[in-house]
């Protein structure tokens, strides 16, 4: 039987990239890469509760500027599995209060020999403007509401982990598509694999040029629920709007909340997802949050795998072809 | 010589439960096993100081919803002592405040595998709700003015480190018993291990009725002193009280506050503790904060000692049952 | 080939310091021990990239009264590559805030085992008077304007590393004299390895009484530029002053602000420092701060260095001569 770093002290030719910023410039084989990494390291980590030290002495860094615990906690809960070490940085209490630019915020983070710096910013291109300005590898954390790559990863692992191939998947991404960089990042990952996308809610919230990215647009979820193979149920995010979107909490749960009664009219075997937190009683009800076709909390397990992949793949592998030594 | 992991490579046959969340629920000798464990760590670490890899691989969650510094350092560093890993969450700048009820954030935590959530919260009862909704173990931290269960182990285990068994000794809770986790988790143990408790204080912090657990109520500190084998001072939690329950701080500190002049009145080898964070010059005065009879930073260190034993008893010995090695 | 703790398991009998509080008590002879073991650390681990356990059960306390990112990532990182633990305690939200005393507070994470206790405080004096109180070590990581040692030893490092032995150039200290300790430390350890020190800026941040400790002081830098071998710019430190040392940061940057035009009147060999964070436009021009005299990031990465020396000159080799192992 292979040691787990035999077993994964192989080059994978299709990764070449340094970092990863959002999912629309990955190619379909790219993205297969990151997602079959993520299976065998779940699979060979018990389901990421062990450690696969391949990353000892190397350091990820969270550099989030806006506020996260479940994302940055998963990335640092990932990168320890690998045996790295972490740092955390955030916004209050740092330089960047002292007058400090963004850039040499981050420059001088690298210099303690950082190998990934993980972002998150309020600012859509953040991560793209650090990723030029570094040496080390970006992962892009979310940048407002542009993309956040590796929530569309472990949503896609998660709809392959019970549904098998992507490929001609109906997939509907409902609620506030507007500001979600979550939607952005499904969308082009689901896309690239062969999937019909939806995107439903209400028109405050969902333009008809999200047309042009080659996806559906519904604004009731009722036409469109018989037809889904998944439901990807997103937050309202309150913090993000300037306007209120729809007339009450109240009006939106009855047009597009998912509750028991549009189960009982969805197909045999839909998918309930939710990239959370989730809002009880907004777009979701607890029967079906807590149900047998809700997939949410194996959605952040998978979380724990696609970082572990990401990590990997970003500063294991090159560094594997550069030192010839595991 | 064995080695470490073989040393405490046995399952307590005593321990089946899967949380520890006061010691109300806990047997006398299931109190017996979590200190003499202790006491094992204690002696195999030269004092909790070096490391016993025996959880490597697990992962401890701190959950505090209030603020803390050293209990929650207490359980990270018990819980590094013993090679696993450790996540930290609090409450500002969680999901908390985008809405995430209680549950679904522990779920949430949970389902990013981790072994054992340690959990404070200011309502009583969120650490056995949370113990309920969970698969992972669940200490208590302090719940409101609950319990701290850790807390009243790591005095008894100091109390039995410096004057032996329990059985039979008189112990004084001085002070703010009415907001006091920390009483309440003493009294439940100290009471089960055969001790006769006094709690002691001003009559609008000391209820007549917690003669309904079994210990003696006192109002004059000067009266009961003679008799005392243990002096337990509790801080004066001003941040927990609405109203102010004494006319002064000098009035407070002039009834009971332990100073030279009552030691030379107490018992030759009285025992002097505190739960700290300590007001010198309200329940303690410097000179007896400091002097030989005080045993109060002996207390964070079994602190340790106590936390690496039941991270272990709970994770630990159950794991080894099913896997069968160590 | 020697393992890595065979080759610093030596006992530097020059060291016998428990504590670094400030660099005006060290020798000649200590600062080249802490800076020469920098030196070996650095290229022991690839340049302070991989892990050298020396440490291993150790752990280090960063206890940080003041906001900081870099340090205290800097003696966080440190310490982990030497395999040590850490804990990281903050003043807000810490038992500070519960009435408990400075000492205390040290008193109690010192009680839970840690080894090396790293104090930031606004106030001068802070960690001398706590490693009066600690058995443990105490490192000075800033104590309001005094001294800042570990800062002092990474700017000399860097200036040995790229221009030889420090006899003989002339450094000058640029910008916010008054407040800073930074400034403080660079003094005392130049000056004692032999430099000509010039502290440079406008006469209400430059006192003439700095002449005591014997540099020269200055109000004019393109009086002193052509003679400078070193220039260390200070960033204007807005958030320690109570009135506004000059009219406008215009007028102070033509006044000393390093650019591309005093770039061209400098030395051909001229190397150019700041501590960081740096206010572009202010102290440094952009050109000039990534710039090829710039050794601004060097320095970032010499602090790993000049850490891992101080942290384990402190707590590593006293410690072997107890156990007698390695």
């Amino acid at each position: 039987m292979p040691t787990p770093a035999t077993e994964f002290g192989y080059v994978p030719d299709a990764w070449t990239e340094r970092h990863l910023l959002d999912l629309e410039r990955l190619s379909a084989e790219q993205l297969r890469l990151i997602l079959d990494t993520a299976v065998r390291f779940k699979a060979a980590t018990d389901g990421c509760r062990t450690k696969l030290p391949l990353l000892a002495g190397r350091t990820l860094a969270n550099l989030f500027f806006e506020n996260s615990t479940r994302t940055r906690n998963s990335f640092s809960l990932a990168a320890r599995r690998l045996g790295a070490d972490t740092v955390e940085f955030t916004a209050s209490g740092s330089s960047v209060s002292k007058g400090e630019s963004l850039i040499d915020t981050a420059k001088t983070i690298e210099a303690m020999n950082v190998d990934v710096a993980v972002v998150r910013h309020h600012t859509p291109g953040v991560p793209h403007l650090l990723g030029q300005a570094l040496r080390c590898s970006v992962v892009n954390a979310g940048d407002g509401p542009h993309e956040h790559p590796t929530q569309g990863l472990l949503d896609i692992m998660t709809i392959r982990e019970h549904r098998g191939e992507i490929s001609g998947k109906t997939v509907a991404l409902v609620g506030d598509i507007a500001h979600s960089r979550t939607a952005r990042s499904n969308i082009w990952g689901l896309k690239k694999l062969g999937a019909h996308v939806i995107v439903c809610g209400p028109a405050t919230l969902v333009s008809r040029r999200w047309e042009e990215l080659g996806v559906e647009v519904a604004y009731h979820l009722d036409e469109i629920l018989p037809r889904c193979d998944v439901l990807n149920l997103l937050r309202i995010q309150f913090e993000r709007q300037y306007t209120r979107p729809f007339p009450s909490v109240r009006e939106y749960a009855l047009l597009y909340a998912m509750n028991g009664k549009r189960m009982a009219r969805a197909k045999e075997n839909i998918l309930i997802m939710a990239p959370g937190p989730i809002n009880r009683g907004v777009e979701i009800t607890p029967d079906v949050a807590d149900g047998p076709h809700s997939v949410i909390l194996n959605q952040v397990t998978n979380g724990l795998a696609v970082r572990m992949a990401v990590v990997w793949l970003l500063c294991g592998p090159r560094q594997l072809q550069t030192t010839g030594q595991f």
